[in-house]
């Protein structure tokens, strides 16, 4: 089958790799209807991870192939969709709703799912099927709930975003554009989106966002405080993942208020004494979309959310090259590879 | 009257200082029962802090000897307890139950409340009364409740301290030992104490404790695990701030867990990367000891806490210099300071 291999940071190519088969009776292949180029993949693009010959991808949707023997929830020709995690959804940590931690997960992104067909391990914690087949025009909007969506509603939920509610969003990559559409369905009264970019300033406030701030760092953080009457935000989402992001996604909630993380921090280092008397809490992490799977098909399903949007460039498996170079460039958002 | 002022790190002297008066219509000066010395008193006297003759003490119980003219819920002669954080109890912080952090707040440190008499900015937001002049044996926990008790208390409120949850306390202080009452108080099924000190266990265990552990750092979180099923506590509280006793805490939670950190950080660094993929939340800073005061005096009124078992050391004001060395050698937990 084909699939994307970085053999090194920057160079990216879709090459033959084996078709991948059964190793548990808890295993199920998927053949894959699309996948994504996800933000985080530009880490090792950039060399600010590592990377050597490694599969890539975490994100999928996709029709089921095969199932082991013990999978039970979900059957060969069954269009599913799941976590970046793989997870067995019944310790005590995924029965808490924390999927992405399962005493047993597996994360996708070593298996690589920017690929023809991939092997989901835990199938029955892991995949959730859709209603029935769905029409074509669905199928980037359920790919965005495998991860963007799934990641910017539990940011939005862990900034507890809910009526009466002014949630701040740093970050108007995929993610934060989500967070914000979650923001909105949660029924966050105010929410004020950072962005300096007029495309996504404009799919922010179809998304939902009442304000845009261009300001960042302190200057920005300073912005919502003077929004918000000197006290900040209830709940600030963050998702890009540097020191200046996080502080200014800190400083920007008010005492007691609720930063929700989900940017993958690199070169993040939080002071304890500043953090201590900031007096927020602090929740995130990888994300356990697990958890709002059902809830979010359901939504994408009756056509009530069109997270999809997101994706602004569409391109072939084949040119997944030239996806990577586009969001490294920024010249796109988010890149689907069809199938 | 007589106060406390440190000269410099480890120079405390009970020096004549002026008798405070009414400076605002909102305030109130009382007559100090009782007060005490904080561990985070230490922090100057070890000269970690900045110290250069100032006035010490936030901690108090007393009697209101005056009021401005815009005071109300406190009349002369009421027995009054407050918190070491001056608040209006009326802005959205406060009335979010962040009253440390109120947008007003006065920082009852800089007052120095090791001292005869004291001004309390903001009177109608930051004293409550008792129901009426306590019995003299109660003075001691009153007094826990101005600070240690309601910060313990806090910090395991921050944990998430109830039926059914594994909560586990670093600090075997004044402040640990009072989370650990809080946390039986609140109805933690399990309470593992980090301690080494016999003394300190004896009392862990008799305000709640069920299990001991000597284990510290990333042993001590190892040993949770162990005792978690391989999980990890659902809550625990920090009530020491080093980087040490921090990751301690952060490690001995389960991914989706709490933690409650009450310890002033000194030196902590969190690595943002490592803090993502423990997936906690993560909740403290200056304890909002308002939030809970009528509450815990009811408690202490109705004798069914005792609180005050955490002053080993009780010590005429004059000799409050001896005071501090005792804390600081680790000879006493607390110490008490008489008028």
């Amino acid at each position: 089958m084909r699939g994307v291999i970085m053999h090194a940071p920057g160079d990216v190519r879709v090459e033959q790799r084996e078709k991948p088969s059964i190793i548990e009776p808890s295993d199920a292949i998927i053949r894959l209807s699309a996948t994504c180029i996800c933000g985080s993949d530009l880490w090792p693009y950039r060399g600010i991870e590592h990377a050597d010959h490694a599969p890539m991808g975490h994100e999928y949707v996709g029709v089921v192939e095969q199932i082991g023997a013990d999978v039970k929830t979900v059957a060969v020709g069954d269009f599913v969709v799941g976590s970046f995690v793989a997870s067995d959804n019944s310790c005590e940590i995924c029965q808490a709703g924390y999927q992405s931690r399962c005493i047993h997960n597996v994360m996708m992104g070593g298996i690589g799912t920017q690929a023809e067909y991939a092997r989901i391990p835990l199938a029955d914690g892991t995949l959730v099927a859709t209603p029935g087949q769905p029409d074509e025009d669905l199928i980037p909007s359920l790919l965005a709930a495998s991860d963007v969506l799934g990641t910017g509603w539990f940011a939005a939920v862990a900034a507890e975003a809910g009526p009466g509610k002014t949630i701040a969003v740093v970050g108007d990559g995929a993610v934060g554009l989500s967070a914000i559409l979650a923001a909105q369905q949660l029924g966050a009264e105010r929410i004020i989106a950072f962005s300096r970019h007029p495309e996504r300033q404009a799919l922010a406030r179809e998304f939902g966002a009442t304000d845009i701030v261009e300001e960042r760092g302190a200057e920005g953080a300073a912005r919502i405080k003077e929004m918000t009457g000197g006290y900040g935000a209830h709940g600030v989402v963050e998702a890009v993942g540097t020191q200046e992001s996080m502080w200014q996604a800190i400083n920007s909630a008010r005492p007691g208020g609720y930063v929700g993380y989900v940017g993958v921090g690199h070169g993040v280092e939080l002071n304890g004494l500043e953090l201590f008397f900031t007096g927020i809490h602090l929740h995130g992490g990888p994300a356990p979309v697990r958890r709002f799977l059902p809830e979010l098909i359901q939504l994408i399903w009756d056509r009530k959310i069109d997270p999809g949007k997101v994706f602004d460039l569409t391109l072939p498996l084949e040119e997944a090259a030239e996806g990577y170079q586009a969001m490294d460039e920024r010249r796109a958002t988010k890149v689907l590879l069809t199938l």
